[in-house]
């Protein structure tokens, strides 16, 4: 039985019990929503962490951090470096995407550090192992091989894949029929694109949909549904091929759902700001109210360097609007592999979006910090401050740059800080009106 | 005749045909808003600048960075390093806040150097001489001083104000009948209450409103009317003591208005993103179309050291319902005086913010950078990337971090381009077809 059958069957287990008191939710409410799919909670049978994760409906709003090796940048020491700084941030999921060095000894040692869900994206391995190992061309990778790498990855533990199992004949149809300024920008996408062009056949994962799940049932993986052809700029956003693409993927919802596997959705991209709510409702109507995993969406395509920003603007708005899940954006996006640094920037970026619009999702804890923060801030309680920040370390030094400061208040205001001046004013008031 | 009156009466100007060039709109349009008053263009008769700009309605969305010493941090090469690195930024307009150092020299220096429009929140001025040269409290400092400080400050040649009119007695009364966890964070705001605490009288400013404007009208001075009792966290947003004040303020834009003055409205502050949207109707509804300028808003308490990233989710937000003017936020922001590397942070997250709105509002100008953008990207133009870039300083320093990297991709991704590897597939895909 897979948790969603548990589910299902209102078989109370303790990825239930732990979950639910993770995400501060009774076992009971939890367990509906996975029956139902508007929950996912990724944890593959031979995967052992602590912090068993709820994304969905009535949850707060989750984080996700990418790292991976690339083939110019490879050694298993980096990406463990990454994976605890992103930790360290509060990431709520890691995705490996290693392309680059001994990929299953990547994954199989972040794997074992790993105290939260890993997802991965199966083609990469299957295509960079044609590639560099077999000296084959991207599309020569061959069905079997990366149906193995699937099941390779499953037994590692791998709790949710990235399967790009929309991008069918039928979408690079419809993508034909629109003038794209850019055409595919995800590189798993790509990947099918070339496989479909030089084989002249069918998406794979489209054809072999069933044979796909068994895999990911047997070992408890939750498919996270690639949106190939997300759109890579503001222009292409919300157009014909994206769409058909997201009706493929609320078909392939319902399937995997039959089939007893948990599933969240992908989404974009680029897109400029009024069109991020519309999106997110198309998402949740089409896909049945699947947990919705967005990239961004980046607000403007003008701020490479800043996409943590642009990100972090789309991010709080699709969150408010209903996303479950946001993979984090870093500052290196479009210029180059991240850095320690752009992973945790990116985390934390991304941290914030999700924690503002869970304010206004009431997610629960919503609002409990800012609260406590501004109780600190009243009473000028610079540890409490600290403490409650998003990220003590910073705040910290930043306080402590600030230099010589008169007293409690900080470097910015000295003597003329407002609250301390108001409290004054208060007293004065107080005392003049009983005088 | 100042510049709201000519453009009452119809009469173009240069001011009026130079700042059209500018915003990328006709003069007539320029003229017909700030005769409504719905568009500021704040111009001082004694500040001579090439880069006259309009603020408001069917215009770009501006920026503001705040420089300025402090008691502790004096200086006045420190301030214009600052000025000249948001400047570079791309700001679009500046203003000094110091307290700290020879008041009249700091702006006197800013000023020379200033190609855009210069602010200041002359009550500053005012009571740091009172409390440092004569040894006053704050609330001791004389109406007379006051406004003596507002009319040198004015022959000076700022462009624009910060006064605090809409802080009354009524405001205070207001303010007091709600549980506000914090009072008052304002630094103007507060030195306003304790005069009137310890003086027991009326706000000065509301008391001298018709002075005041012949101060301003005299020398082309824009009224920035200041939200003196804005929320400091998100828990007192949109409260009575925050909304009593908007009505006076609403009140006070009409009085302006009729005494020949330009008038921009101040707004908060902190604030959940459900409310940002209502809250710029209401200043637009109360305040008579009146540009509104805003602080952040901030969507959380709880990330000091990035409020840049904070304060561009809801300067997005506001932007894009409405606000014309983003008051930067810096990381430093909560915690110290920001650093020059402050500044450009926070002045790129801002103009960040300020152009995803745009491009949803129809701005002039919208969406031509971002698709040449997207052109760049999808040519692999890394020149023209760089470019076209808010940035480009950033962008390519990031660029070459990547190292070694194969040929025109990038080091996320090498060779395995998701844009080269579908601008490959497609090509097979037609050899196919045509074949």
């Amino acid at each position: 039985m897979t948790i969603r059958e548990d589910a299902q069957q209102g078989k109370m287990t303790e990825i239930f019990t732990n979950c639910a008191l993770r995400e501060g939710v009774s076992p009971e409410f939890l367990m509906a929503g996975v029956a139902k799919g508007v929950i996912a909670i990724p944890k593959n049978k031979n995967h052992n962490f602590a912090n068993i994760t709820g994304f969905g409906e009535g949850l707060t709003t989750k984080v996700n951090a990418n790292i991976g090796s690339s083939k110019d940048h490879q050694g298993v020491e980096q990406e463990l470096r990454k994976l605890c700084v992103s930790l360290k941030a509060g990431t709520d999921a890691v995705m490996d995407l290693s392309m680059g060095g001994d990929l299953n000894e990547v994954r199989r040692e972040i794997l074992k550090s790993c105290p939260i869900p890993l997802g991965t994206v199966p083609i990469y391995q299957a295509v960079a192992e044609a590639v560099e190992i077999n000296n084959q061309a991207i599309g020569e990778v061959s069905v079997d091989r990366i149906f193995e790498t699937i099941r390779q990855q499953a037994e590692d533990g791998v709790d949710f894949m990235t399967i790009h199992c929309g991008l069918t004949r039928n979408t690079v149809e419809r993508l034909r029929g629109h003038q794209r300024r850019m055409g595919v920008v995800s590189r798993g996408g790509s990947f099918i694109m070339e496989w479909m062009a030089r084989n002249q056949k069918e998406n794979p994962f489209y054809e072999h949909f069933d044979e796909l799940m068994a895999i990911l049932r047997e070992h408890e993986v939750t498919l996270s549904l690639g949106d190939g052809v997300r759109p890579g700029c503001l222009a292409d956003a919300t157009d014909g091929g994206q769409l058909q693409e997201l009706l493929h993927l609320g078909e392939l919802t319902q399937r995997a759902w039959d089939a007893g596997v948990q599933v969240i959705v992908e989404g974009p991209g680029h897109m400029p700001m009024d069109q991020i709510e519309a999106n997110v409702m198309l998402q949740k109507r089409i896909c049945h109210g699947a947990p919705f995993y967005v990239l961004g969406p980046l607000v403007t395509d003008i701020a490479p360097g800043y996409d943590h920003i642009t990100g972090a603007i789309g991010g709080a708005i699709a969150a408010r609007a209903g996303a479950d899940f946001l993979c984090y954006v870093t500052p290196a996006e479009h210029l180059k592999l991240p850095s320690i640094d752009d992973v945790r920037e990116g985390v934390i970026a991304s941290r914030i979006a999700a924690h503002a619009a869970d304010i206004c999702k009431g997610a629960p804890g919503g609002m409990e910090r800012d609260i406590a923060m501004a109780d600190c801030r009243n009473n000028l309680d610079w540890k409490g401050q600290i403490d409650f920040s998003i990220d003590p370390e910073k705040a910290r030094r930043f306080r402590e740059d600030g230099g010589t400061y008169k007293g409690d208040a900080c470097s910015m205001c000295g003597s003329y800080c407002a609250i301390k001046v108001y409290q004054k004013a208060s007293r004065m008031d107080t005392e003049q009106q009983t005088a």
